[in-house]
């Protein structure tokens, strides 16, 4: 032990530690906040619900309970497509979410929960933090009277259940399969028909044969919807949400109206469970695939380079139809691009190099 | 528009949601606290030392000044390696470093930053959160005073700076090579002689010629080593620092005395910066490595798969001598073990197989 050492511990002594650098006055009085939160996931729903819910609790637990919050599960306030517009209105205070369910709004809404060909969730997060993509997404937010901050990721989403072997782009042709969004267009490209249908309308659409395939999320939550009751062969990787990423999108007049103090403890909310969300995803995944190939028989397959290869060709020609929109939404797509070119490349020579070799070795 | 929505809008009206979820009285007091917190890394050293500091300004900004956080860079208060017992002793309240500097006191911290054939940063904040890594690492830390948070990740390191190229596990052999902790140890089983050097020490070292080889961190940090001007074959992926997680440890004594709100702040700080430092380097490693191709006349190496299996196969006997230590390091070895199996499992089949595949067809 070090003289210094023993002088400073003479001085301060055991115990003291609480004494020593908690200052009983003054106090610092702050302002309670009420918020409303609504949400376009059912109550409970596993990763993206109790996610949501989570994060609320966690602002309230961060507060004492200064800050509380009164959230309210789809269909308990507003239906799931209509919190956007609860929110912008200010009838409620915060939305969580999937900003690509507004497309309809502006197209430029999907980059930012995930796009095909897109960004896996760490490429998402570098690219929103450090790359251009927060300040693209205040813009956009903006523009409807919205500030949204990331809060929450799925990771790479699997390619769907199929009632037959995908083994080329050629199967795509006529088949009738579930997929909302750009992905779904991707699809009309390959001469697929897409079907955007709620996540509660899906079993019983490929039970009856309406639809010949399904894409949702990942192992632990398709395991959840058991779709496999319905179609055997489970593909991977998915090219249409590479790393789904969910959002809180706040009343933006509320929001400015925030203490600087009280939107970083927000901020701080929001990025903790857009961690914990991934983690637990990345955690759960695993297991539940093995159940879903040992216990429910299961195929896993994957998707063909030549399939590959079309979902990229038809990606980059719904990327055309989304630029010709408007500036912002060409400027949007353009800082995306530029994301995936180089923080795309470094990953292939970091996680991508050293998993690949490490799983070999390992017999992973 | 809903007839719902349009009453809602009608009962609120425009410009009152402030005034309709602020409420001014009564105020929350909560008292002062002064932190003390002393780091492992230079100031204002990129990554490393510029998120811990962050760190220490969001504990500020999120409680208006509530908490304070007096921050000391290595050797400002203590040594780098001084500050485990700085902490420990309740001579300062937090330190920020990485806890396998500290495997002289426990073998087990090294798991809680990263080991040779060990986790990413993906991989390793799920065991953390979802698989029973926190668990542990409380349970170690407490075995000397301490509270640990997650707190920042540099992301997969890459193999290093070397003279020449290295064709086979058999160049390794003589070779003098700057690796600390259990990486050089896997290098010692293979037959080379790896040095442990603070940072400060490394260019003159190499420049010198008495080390052959070395690794750092990554580009965006390596550059500003400017290691390249003595060795310019600049290997990947490292098979030592997968993911160098880096962390917060608390006073334990200190970390209980807190409220429970106050230490969900403080978590909430760490996690953020958990992500917001691993954004970082993503962001900016992929044009730095640019620049050390382009402007350095570095040559980018991959090791061959017979150099990856012998650092698979000399890893193994390192992790047997680590969990002959006690108990506990037998239990957190096995914890990994498990979590390295299900994980990275996982990992193979979403992000590794996705961006494999999105790499290829982008030319990337």
């Amino acid at each position: 032990m070090k003289r210094r050492d023993v002088i400073k511990k003479g001085l301060i002594g055991a115990g003291s530690v609480a004494a020593a650098t908690t200052i009983s006055a003054p106090a610092i009085a702050a302002e309670r906040i009420e918020i409303t939160m609504v949400s376009t996931w059912p109550r409970d729903f596993p990763g993206l619900g109790t996610g949501a819910q989570r994060f609320a609790q966690r602002l309230s637990d961060m507060t004492d309970g200064r800050i509380t919050v009164k959230y309210f599960a789809a269909g308990e306030r507003v239906g799931a497509f209509d919190v956007f517009d609860e929110v912008a209105s200010g009838n409620a205070q915060m939305f969580h979410g999937a900003d690509y369910y507004f497309t309809g709004k502006h197209p430029g809404f999907g980059y930012f929960t995930t796009v095909p060909f897109g960004l896996t969730a760490s490429e998402f997060n570098a690219w929103m933090r450090f790359a251009g993509g927060q300040e693209l997404y205040d813009e956009l937010s903006a523009d409807f009277g919205l500030k949204g901050l990331i809060c929450g990721n799925t990771g790479v989403q699997m390619g769907g259940f199929f009632r037959k072997e995908m083994r080329s782009a050629a199967d795509f042709r006529g088949l009738k399969m579930r997929m909302p969004g750009l992905g779904g267009s991707v699809l009309a490209k390959m001469g697929a028909s897409p079907v955007s249908l709620p996540g509660g309308q899906i079993y019983e659409n490929l039970i009856s044969g309406a639809i010949d395939a399904t894409e949702w999320v990942g192992p632990w939550n398709d395991e959840i919807m058991k779709l496999y009751e319905a179609a055997k062969f489970y593909y991977y990787p998915g090219f249409h949400e590479p790393g789904a990423s969910l959002s809180v999108q706040t009343n933006k007049k509320w929001w400015d109206s925030l203490s600087k103090s009280d939107q970083t403890i927000i901020e701080a909310a929001a990025t903790t469970e857009n961690q914990v969300m991934f983690s637990e995803y990345n955690a759960k995944n695993g297991a539940a695939l093995n159940r879903l190939i040992n216990e429910q028989g299961v195929q896993l397959r994957q998707f063909s380079e030549d399939t590959y290869d079309s979902f990229g060709e038809a990606s980059d020609e719904v990327f055309a139809d989304v630029q010709e929109h408007s500036d912002l939404a060409r400027r949007i797509h353009q800082s995306f691009a530029a994301a995936r070119q180089e923080i795309g490349s470094w990953n292939k020579i970091s996680d991508i190099a050293y998993v690949t070799q490490r799983n070999r070795v390992l017999g992973l």
